[in-house]
């Protein structure tokens, strides 16, 4: 079971009029960043939601269920409520009132349960087989990750090509998405990048992956070194949408295939960028959606002179309040 | 003295290395935002200040100055250190501790002097006369005009065209600006806008431009009514980048003759926008910068079916605190 190039093309079609095709800034010569913070919902999971749920052909009578308290849970509402389906999500009981608060906006059906999320995953899960509502995983699904992967797609097109795609890792259904969109993975087509930009930086004939995730959720970092998902500790500023405790299997397929370079950043360093992406670019991230920009603004990843690096911003839903002067 | 097309092309070469091509976003099919609050400096000011400079030649030792405690200040500031020139800028003694530190960061040389903006624009004067440097109007001279403009020529490319432009008028060099560049004012080249998008709803042969003002800052409104720019009492939301208390003459000039449709919102609307740019778009914008979304948002001006509308997001200098939960 993986996910093909073809399969993305698809996806872009199946959702196309239902997300939105996200503005790419250059920030300086070639240096792209894709504001997929901007998407519906306040993030990319919007397009992983809608290409799972319009590919299921007719739903269930009680629609759809999820589990997540965060960018996944308010992406599965938002489809939900645009297509008209009854969404049943279930979020731990630890969810932020403002997060609830959301939710229930978009009109969805919130159970708080359980003290953690794996908890809350159990439940859906057991609720699910009693409903038959259809699952929407937050990333280990092949529609899941071909939608994702449209923002992939979109920014080879918006560029007119890159060397390197940064994107930050949580259970790898975004990064490996966009492997595939992106025409890093080629396996799948055997065809290569955007022609003239593959570049000395590039391999397997298309663009560089630069895989990014918090030092304090090494999901991708350890199942290189294991050979496959393993459990990680969960900890640190981007745990509220990075914070899975085990990479997906599709994930772990597509990027160990692709040869994403994963690398590590500090929680400081995620600060330090998400605050340079307001006080120089005004624009707003989540901590996750600033960890892809924290490599490079780190230097954890240094591109060549020359090298065309589009990083992906992927994240908005935060309290405002928390970039104020001062504010960390 | 006007400003025609070709001015508005010149400084788009000028200008290119300098300032960003502020992307577009399709919220919706036919709705675009352009997001020129992501601009250097946080607003479309930065554009006329380098245009102005540039131009100028040979620049006096005192390098450049001008009055302004908002983003004229920030834009002047930051192109002057951008290009390595010396910067003082005069600001009332209102201007507030965090807008002194930001132009202070930048390198300016401030002083704050007079109880109002006007009191420091004469200081400002007085400076210049006695230095020789350069002044750099906040909207009233040709190059700045022009630099504004070439917003107005990035969103003609980037739409393929629209039926009609949305921007905030303050003293108008922005309207004004991309009055020229979008082909509004077909009077400087006797062409028409971009071929099939014009539309039933444009006029003059090119798109048409909707100049929307705050209730309590109606600048263009009573120089329509008066035959002529007029002084005007400035308060309300958007007063701090939008407050001049009178219309430019070169705005004027343009904007009478291009037709534009004036139109007012009220504070309310203004906030209103504001918040929707955040919740719904994950944008941040000032007051001012939200105003020309406010007049689609609140019905004061509705397109027709099928209508091409993009509105200008201008602004971003604000307190992000100030978006958070429960505030204003």
């Amino acid at each position: 079971m993986t996910v093909s190039y073809e399969d993305v093309v698809s996806a872009a079609e199946r959702i196309g009029g239902h997300v939105l095709r996200t503005p790419v800034l250059e920030i300086a010569p070639g240096r792209f960043l894709k504001l997929e913070q901007l998407q519906h919902s306040g993030s990319f999971k919007v397009r992983g939601a809608f290409n799972r749920i319009l590919s299921a052909g007719e739903l269930p009578e009680d629609g759809v269920i999820a589990a997540s308290g965060g960018n996944h849970g308010l992406a599965v509402a938002y489809a939900a409520r645009a297509l008209g389906v009854r969404a049943e999500i279930f979020v731990p009981e630890v969810t932020s009132p403002v997060k609830l608060a959301g939710l229930r906006a978009l009109g969805a059906h919130v159970t708080q349960t359980g003290a953690i999320y794996s908890e809350a995953a159990e439940a859906a899960a057991k609720r699910a087989a009693e409903t038959g509502a259809l699952k929407v995983h937050a990333y280990d699904q092949p529609e899941v990750v071909a939608g994702q992967g449209t923002t992939g797609l979109e920014l080879m097109a918006q560029t007119g090509g890159v060397d390197t795609v940064v994107a930050a890792v949580g259970g790898g259904g975004f990064a490996a998405g966009v492997a595939v969109g992106a025409r890093i993975l080629t396996g799948s087509t055997g065809s290569s990048g955007v022609p003239g930009h593959s570049g000395a930086a590039g391999f397997a004939g298309g663009p560089k992956l630069v895989a990014v995730e918090p030092e304090r959720i090494p999901t991708l970092h350890e199942a290189l070194k294991a050979g496959g998902p393993v459990p990680v500790e969960v900890g640190g500023v981007a745990a509220d949408a990075l914070g899975a405790s085990r990479l997906g299997d599709l994930a772990y397929d597509i990027l160990s295939r692709a040869g994403a370079l994963s690398v590590l950043v500090t929680d400081d360093a995620i600060v330090a960028a998400r605050r340079t992406l307001w006080e120089e670019h005004h624009l707003v991230a989540e901590h996750a959606g600033a960890t892809a920009y924290a490599a490079l603004l780190s230097g954890v990843y240094v591109p060549e002179p020359g090298e065309r690096v589009a990083v992906l911003v992927c994240g908005a839903n935060t309290d405002t309040a928390t970039l104020a002067h001062g504010q960390g």
